[in-house]
């Protein structure tokens, strides 16, 4: 077993679901499992959890099954949770009040340090222990304090300009709600939330499903 | 070709992020692309856009490329944007409110007809024409208006109860955003959006990318 492996982004994707299965199990004392048990509650064959927890070398035995709290915490530490991320919230609307007031990201390693918005109403508000910040105030705030992750919920089209000025200010982390694909020149990694998209996809099955109305 | 085709779901997946880039194409005046071009502008390869758009007949003619404007209403078609979903929102909190105004849901094909919590403090309000009105008035709002998907955004320990009762009420789509996947025994589809996964997706290539910090 080597201690540095390489998972396929396929398989990441798929780890923050077993993350939560198995922190429902531990929750419920359940202390081993197998990998027929996992499949059923999680509606995905054996064979694939098998394949997907052998990438990083599994803690499965024959007969045994897998100890849910060695697995529990092996995933954790391949999705970093333990690495404590920074994260500034750009826009205090709606979304951003709800990402600044969502209390699983805390649990999962990702703490908010500041939230920004231009709006004078919002500005000074206090969210969960933030104070909102004008964005005028971002530069110094970025070079005094880490920061990992902006999450940016400003309007569409402020989108791409926010996004270039987070880059330039060096972070390195971009989780977009803005229902675009941003391209950034610089060095940073961009994952986008399409809520818009999700949604699109549930209409198609109604209509596949239920035909038209 | 066709006019009833079956499209797997790995490609309506997709279907939306076409959507999205021929929208803007329309939107700066152009009117045929090639494969290639979409390609470069999508960071896909031209030959997963060739079959994917072949699913459903293709409209890409050799040494002409596809109309913009037929493949954007094709897919708009395949999707149901013309379909008008009547949704509902469950929870009128942060996350509730940000999508009551959300403005590109019902440029795809969405409208919000009604907002439901239980807390004293937003019953009554106005939000985006809608009137938050307290969950005991659920019932009979379903049984007088077409509801078609229902966006639950209570606390995660109220979810399963909430998803239940709509299921009873008849409601054929549910879009949760609370960290679990539902399991409904009822005739429902359930799409889900998770946040925290998508988040800790971003944590996990941070890490791998920038190192342990």
């Amino acid at each position: 077993m080597e201690d540095k492996r390489k998972v396929s982004i396929a398989v990441v994707k798929r780890l923050p679901r077993y993350y939560r299965y198995l922190y429902d199990l531990l929750k419920i004392g359940i202390t081993r499992i197998s990998s027929k048990e996992l499949s059923e509650r999680m509606g995905i064959t054996a064979s694939q959890i098998r394949q997907d927890l052998n990438c990083f070398g599994g803690f499965g035995q024959q007969g045994y099954g897998y100890n849910v709290e060695s697995l529990f915490n092996e995933i954790a530490n391949i999705l970093g949770v333990n690495e404590k991320f920074n994260t500034i919230i750009i826009g205090a609307g709606n979304m951003g009040q709800a990402l600044a007031n969502y209390s699983n990201f805390e649990k999962r390693g990702f703490r908010h340090v500041g939230i920004f918005d231009v709006n004078p109403n919002v500005i000074g508000k206090k969210i969960n222990n933030l104070t909102v910040m004008h964005m005028n105030e971002l530069d110094e705030f970025v070079k005094k304090n880490k920061v990992d992750i902006a999450m940016i919920t400003v309007p569409y089209d402020q989108t791409p300009v926010v996004a270039e000025k987070l880059v330039e200010l060096g972070i390195k982390g971009l989780w977009n709600f803005s229902p675009m694909d941003l391209k950034l020149s610089g060095d940073v990694i961009v994952e986008n939330v399409h809520l818009s998209d999700s949604l699109m996809v549930l209409g198609y099955k109604l209509k596949e499903k239920y035909g038209r109305k």
